[in-house]
């Protein structure tokens, strides 16, 4: 049970925690903050936040824990403004999906990192954002990856796994670089490819006709496309050198189908296909 | 009404058509072919066609109109083997992703282009395949592709257009030459996207560890991955010149990205990320 729990960046992510321990009878008071007041209100009419500072070292005041929900290029800025208030007790924890760059910001914020301080990253989500996307079952049987710091108090560890087992998630545990370099090849970059492809044909001339032609594959395909570009913009930066790393391998791979396609290599083509087929297949057998 | 209609290949799109005729009593007689006899077996089971003929010459004799549900790989031999069986009047049409090629294997095996011939491509499906997935309203408010021919008789046209409409699609009409393009675009790109990604992480090391971190929108993302190999190394084959562009194209405008990413330039991500999303947003502002 956590006593008060502040939520800085009160949106999908933040609210969907919020309304996850709320309906879980797992938190005191929620206290919001964000640096917009009309999203806060918004959080409390639909009763996500039980009330709102928008000053976040106030916000932070008293609170047991302490879910830094904001894009990562705030985070740096958003730690030193809520500093001040920060209870030498605090569990300070996050959602970010880049956890390199969330741990250098807390550093660089607190010139060191606090004890109380627990990386977290819950894989899920949807395209949309913001807290009237909210819902508290987002994150039932979906993973949530804790990457402790040598720093870490294992007091801090077991409130933050506490905390999400709570939401119906499934917690594991992996290293900081770990989480970035597989986060950057199963999400970073097919966000990429799809942002991508949807500007790309965007850009056509007769775009309204060539969309017009897009199937339901197209439909599932460029989904992840209106996911929110503050967000996504702050993630390539913050995971930078993963993201490159896969994309540069992913350009060479690419490269061997268009290759195949023009030497009219059909084995090679269905070999590549075939081996994605069952990886793919394996992966959601049930569907 | 379509007094017989014959069935060349019996999967996904053959099988579903023939349901959807059926259901809406648009034909008499459903009479399938295919090289694959237990597979014509099942959809008599499954209440998909009435008869089959292994021999597909003697699938078409008497068929008023027939449809050419194979892979494109097998086009120009499919057409040799049933054109002695073809009645003088019946009215030729296929379902395939790419037009100019069908064109080509139907002039290859008559030796010119019949006037009952009508190239045609339903722009649904799943990335199920086979009869078994088969279902009579995938065709629903989809849109179906006829590209006619200077060659094509009015008749013909007319009877395609009213067997698809009888589905349920939305039926329209374009040259061969767009159509490829747009579908290369849309469809064929996309494919290859999805396939090449799947294929990069499956053969990275640790890939079960890669996977089990992935989240709903990589799911989405990859759906497309799990289609049927054979058919999408037939496209690929077949509509080779247009995707070939498409993905020079995507190439470069996925560098511009990776270059963005390398000089850490938000501003220029954030301009491809909300031109795509607002792109995505207005394709299906219904989501």
């Amino acid at each position: 049970m956590i006593g008060r729990l502040c939520i800085v960046g009160v949106g999908l992510i933040g609210g969907s925690l919020a309304l996850a321990l709320r309906r879980a009878g797992a938190v005191g008071e929620v206290v919001g903050t964000s640096r917009n007041e009309a999203h806060l209100r918004r959080a409390v009419e639909l009763g996500v936040i039980d009330r709102y500072e928008l000053a976040s070292e106030r916000a932070v005041e008293g609170a047991d824990v302490v879910v830094l929900a904001v894009p990562l290029g705030a985070m740096t800025a958003v730690c030193r403004a809520l500093r001040p208030g920060l209870g030498e007790e605090a569990v300070l924890t996050d959602v970010g999906s880049a956890k390199a760059s969330v741990v250098a910001s807390v550093e660089a914020a607190f010139g060191g990192l606090p004890s109380g301080f627990v990386p977290a990253h819950p894989i899920a989500g949807t395209e949309r954002s913001g807290v009237e996307a909210a819902f508290p079952e987002l994150f039932v049987h979906r993973r949530v990856i804790l990457t402790p710091l040598e720093s870490s108090s294992p007091v801090a560890c077991q409130t933050v796994r506490g905390m999400w087992e709570q939401t119906g998630a499934l917690v594991e545990e992996t290293s900081v670089e770990h989480h970035d370099l597989v986060l950057a090849a199963t999400s970073h970059l097919p966000h990429m490819l799809a942002f991508g492809l949807v500007d790309s044909l965007a850009r056509l001339g007769d775009h309204d006709e060539i969309f017009r032609y897009a199937a339901g594959g197209f439909r599932d395909f460029t989904r992840i496309a209106s996911s929110d570009p503050v967000m996504w913009r702050d993630v390539c930066l913050a995971n930078r050198e993963a993201l490159l790393a896969m994309i540069a391998r992913y350009q060479i791979d690419l490269r061997l189908i268009e290759e195949a396609i023009e030497r009219s290599d059909g084995e090679t083509l269905l070999e590549i296909f075939n081996r994605a087929k069952q990886a793919r297949d394996g992966l959601y057998s049930e569907e």
